[in-house]
């Protein structure tokens, strides 16, 4: 594509030009989809120990309290709060997908959007709206940049979220384009996170920080604060300078037609997306054949370069460590047919009959088997052979998680943090949102009293 | 060089063990001129709308204050103090600089440290301490990277400034070397900052965001928050995600023994470093000639390519884009004499001598003309030319400002902003720094009170 030097300037005037008449009906349902399941996911990693140290560390230095912590209710200023509830809403690695980069939108879009929303007093449908563009830019980022910025080693929920964040906040904030034009700006020369933290309480950082440095972002550009007027596009702009890659035509080309926002999926799994596949099958052979781990001989995998290469973990320590395990996640889903979050818990990975199993785990890597699917052989000292060819797994945009699973995950998420009583009634806010005249009707179903912990 | 994984480690337990009593004493007098320089800048830019602008987007986000913006006495938490102060100490474009890489260290590095030294009630001679080692580490790591880095487009001061900080604030939190592993992990993971953001507003934002992403890094690190612990060498970190060459000897070599601290320069004059040889040569030529601008035939500079690429505006239409013009400095300078920040106003920009003069400065480039040097040819309208060579400009670490000079700027910059009587009495103080009980008796002495702006 030849040089282009309007491409900031023309999202930007997509973002304030697009109310929520513009949205189809269909992209505004997958958006509650999208926010149900980030509510989820935030609440069931809201006691982690990452979310207690970033707070110990952070509180100090919150503003004036105007937002609340989801699933505690510590109230800290939006900034704040978009950076925590960002956290935790990763920590388990069990949240949206953007298959086609692998960005998980709602972290840095959702988590900045509701803090900013409860903020202001925003409604649930304006959350919605801006939400609903700022995962549309972020992915749209991050489709003009991939495969080859992720290749590199950015982390492009971070890279790219930041983008949707200050898209989101700055409709929140009703910047006009020119102001919005500086928002991306700002969002574009703090555009950074390295893949490099996987494994660690920093991968997690990633999306709360790309939600509050984006949402500074729309603040400092509604101050008056200048940027660039071509932040992704000029030469030493984000595109350039973080990429090889630039197809600016994934950005503007059929904007407001084709819709990213609806290409979001829902992991089934707690874990990195690319052993969904070996989980989902190895549940099916589970639940089809009834073997105990005692009767297994061999796991075999042929799965894309991909799999060793982010989940290649063989000898995991920590829950954390384990979600990067492709081998204790076939073992953990054959022997107890567990791919949530209590299959990656300290207990689990130390369990010695799980350790044994994924020790006979095998990986055979094939760059023309695609990284959606997986084959699976596993071998019986009984001397059966059961085949397993998964083409994509459960919760893939092939085989969506319906409603009712959403709603099963939250459950298996929240339930254990807040209680299943507020849980139920969080989960009937939460799918009303585009009719709450608060968004922060929300945030506050989601805190428990301490009656509701006694009973929990 | 081949593959290191002990880059991070070994730069975090120098950074722990390195007492001021391990700092040669002349490291320690050029630190003393690096904090003297840094604060005159940082009084200097203190009322600048840029300032003023990112109080407004940011002061409402601001947790308990503890920490004092140098030069006005608004009093923010630590974080935001740090990125205030480093805004302020760059906005004129006048601080610092680390001629090797085109650092300017002090903006990130000293404003993160005296925000965080204020708030702990630390003393001078351990802030002193602190920003040493941080100047090091931050030009070390630049210069490890330099200049592939900058060439792709990164703003060496934020990228390289992040870790500087964080190392400066994990010393003054008396981090333990596992913490400083991961408070470096955490600053490269925020490390970012586009050159594409020059003659924006946003430039400034660097040096402060890098101060406060810094600062945050360390008080991440000490709350137990974990990261990689090869932020800087893994395969997906720093150094090689955002860079070509990785040079981690430049880190590691002579640890302790050669400083980077001690070659830090300071600006004589208000605009990008490239510039300075041609005001330099104007201005003598003016002294030498008393020429006046109506005699100007032309004036021909031949200079390094790097000259019009970062100060190549043609037709500048404000002060702060007239600090990236070689034109109307070159005009200015040879009428005026000025290359402070009177220079580069919107008045200077507009005065209708200095436009048309600045049309008959032309610039021919030479990548065999050293960046720190320049050939200037003035041409007057009587046939005359007068030839002038500029090897190195005053300023450059081959001809360093003395004290009395840096006295001299820090009163051009500080006195019209806070008061003559204010300003000697700040001077004082701040060349008394490894003395001082605390620190903060430095911020104390930057904020007029009423009575003594009004007798300004």
């Amino acid at each position: 594509m030849a040089q282009r030097t309007d491409v900031t300037r023309a999202l930007a005037e997509w973002i304030v030009d697009c109310d929520i008449a513009k949205i189809p009906e269909a992209v505004q349902q997958e958006g509650v989809r999208t926010f149900v399941n980030w509510l989820g996911c935030a609440v069931g990693g809201a006691r982690h120990e990452t979310v207690d140290r970033a707070l110990d560390a952070l509180t100090q230095f919150s503003g004036a309290p105007t937002s609340t912590v989801i699933g505690r209710g510590e109230r800290l200023d939006a900034l704040h709060t978009a950076l925590i509830n960002g956290i935790s809403s990763h920590v388990l690695d069990y949240d949206d997908t953007h298959l086609k980069t692998i960005i998980h939108p709602a972290g840095p879009v959702a988590s900045a959007a509701l803090a900013v929303a409860e903020r202001h007093g925003i409604s649930g449908r304006e959350l919605l709206n801006a939400m609903i563009v700022g995962v549309e830019v972020e992915c749209r980022i991050g489709n003009s940049v991939y495969p080859d910025h992720y290749d590199r080693g950015w982390h492009i929920t971070g890279t790219a979220g930041v983008f949707g964040a200050a898209a989101a906040v700055g409709r929140l904030l009703k910047l006009d384009v020119q102001k919005m034009v500086w928002a991306l700006g700002l969002a574009a020369t703090q555009s950074s996170n390295l893949r490099e933290m996987f494994g660690t309480m920093t991968k997690s950082f990633h999306p709360g920080r790309a939600a509050q440095n984006g949402a500074a972002s729309a603040y400092l550009a509604a101050a008056g604060y200048d940027s660039s007027n071509q932040g992704i596009e000029a030469p030493r702009g984000f595109a350039n300078v973080l990429s090889t890659k630039q197809d600016y035509n994934e950005i503007l080309g059929g904007l407001g037609e084709t819709w990213e926002a609806a290409l979001n999926s829902y992991k089934p799994f707690a874990c990195g997306i690319v052993i969904h596949p070996t989980i989902d099958g190895c549940i099916q052979l589970r639940n089809e054949t009834g073997v105990g781990a005692n009767e297994v001989e061999a796991i075999e995998l042929r799965a894309h370069p991909l799999v060793l290469e982010l989940t290649g973990k063989r000898e995991p320590k920590t829950g954390l460590e384990s979600k990067f395990s492709v081998f204790h996640s076939a073992a953990c889903a054959l022997v107890r047919g567990d791919g949530s979050p209590t299959a990656f818990t300290d207990e689990a990975v130390n369990d010695p009959t799980l350790i044994a199993l994924r020790r006979k785990v095998h990986v055979t890597t094939d760059p023309n088997v695609h990284e959606a699917s997986v084959d699976i052989v596993l071998k019986l000292k009984d001397g059966r052979t059961i085949e397993k060819k998964i083409e994509r797994a459960i919760g893939s945009h092939e085989k969506p998680l319906s409603n009712a699973q959403i709603e099963a995950k939250f459950r298996g998420q929240a339930a254990p943090v807040i209680g299943a009583e507020l849980c139920d009634k969080l989960l009937a806010t939460a799918w009303k949102l585009p009719s709450l005249g608060k968004a922060s009707e929300v945030t506050a179903a989601s805190v428990p009293t301490p009656v509701q912990l006694a009973t929990a």
